[in-house]
């Protein structure tokens, strides 16, 4: 794909259940639609405080987490795809996430941000340990050593910051969010629809030109 | 259909945006899979205080309840359905609930709720008014004076409470929600996979009978 494809902005936490099953299935419907994917790890904890919660919605209702977790086996039942109910949730993520920050624009990011969600939602393993994330960079043939210096270094920890201001400041207020130009969608649900209108946008400008 | 078909539960607030979408198109979804939908008025008022909140989270959050509008003109034109964002919200709707609850095993209940949508989500007007709810009932050709009166009773009056008692009871925390047997799918978004759900599980019964 080149840069003047469709792109659709993909806002995603790994410690988010919904955004485990939109990272299992951005890829091949926005390859379906000619769509490329931008890749926007960012830390949903500060977005949440901001709001003034100290944790998921889906920890602070209880009737609400306790339909989340059915409904999450239900849509994996769907999808085809595995599902464990986490034992600890929602899990840190900060040094995967600054990896996948790291990695964005890479080609191996969306390997990537699928082991790690596979190794919380499947696995049922704590996800911000060095070890895990670089046998994961490892297996995907990578210098783990090296990306994970690189993510820790003070800059791309600001760098990480600003994601997270970022989405505080175009009104995020939860995990998955897609964004289409300025069209903004909520959830896992919505992936098909920003999917078509990112595809459709680009169509409508060809037109106007 | 018989009392044999498989049955779904519709729990819907005429004042909820979601239950509209949900109450345009659940009688034709239900019908093609061979489901009869069992019609549960509720006031998600009492629901929402029951945890604190003393109005829609679409309120009590801006960043959600600025979403949700967007999402909401994407869904009806998705779906074919007229829109105009109520001027107020969420609307009372106690008295056309009562009706509701009255009428919820008669023939007219899915044009009645359609056209009690149409009032609160296409035409923007009060709902919880009897001469509105009164011109409904007429244009079906029904006793308006009547089913006001009996909507109105001291004992009808106990009916209302106890559905909104039962809601929180089934661990409800929003509408519309949908029940295949215990199993709870929330939202328009999951009226698909609940009306597949109920079909499914009356087959699975019938294998096991």
């Amino acid at each position: 794909m080149t840069s003047n494809d469709p792109q659709l902005e993909f806002w995603f936490d790994f410690g988010s259940n919904y955004s485990y099953l939109a990272t299992m299935r951005i890829e091949a419907l926005a390859a379906a639609h000619g769509v490329r994917v931008l890749w926007k790890p960012f830390l949903l904890g500060p977005v949440f405080k901001a709001f003034g919660w100290n944790s998921s919605p889906f920890v602070l209702q209880k009737e609400k987490g306790a339909y989340v977790w059915r409904d999450m086996q239900r849509q994996c039942d769907k999808y085809g795809l595995p599902w464990t109910q986490p034992s600890a949730f929602p899990r840190r993520a900060l040094l995967p996430l600054r990896v996948a920050l790291l990695g964005a624009a890479e080609p191996w990011i969306g390997a990537f941000c699928q082991r790690i969600m596979q190794a919380n939602f499947v696995d049922d393993r704590e996800i911000d340990d060095p070890q895990l994330v670089g046998d994961v960079l490892a297996a995907l043939g990578l210098d783990a050593s090296a990306l994970l210096a690189a993510a820790n270094t003070e800059q791309h920890k600001l760098a990480m910051r600003a994601q997270g201001e970022q989405a505080v400041q175009r009104g995020m207020f939860g995990a998955p969010m897609f964004f289409a130009g300025d069209d903004m969608f909520w959830g896992n649900d919505r992936l098909e629809d920003a999917v078509a209108w990112a595809a459709g946008h680009v169509a409508a400008r060809i037109d106007l030109a």
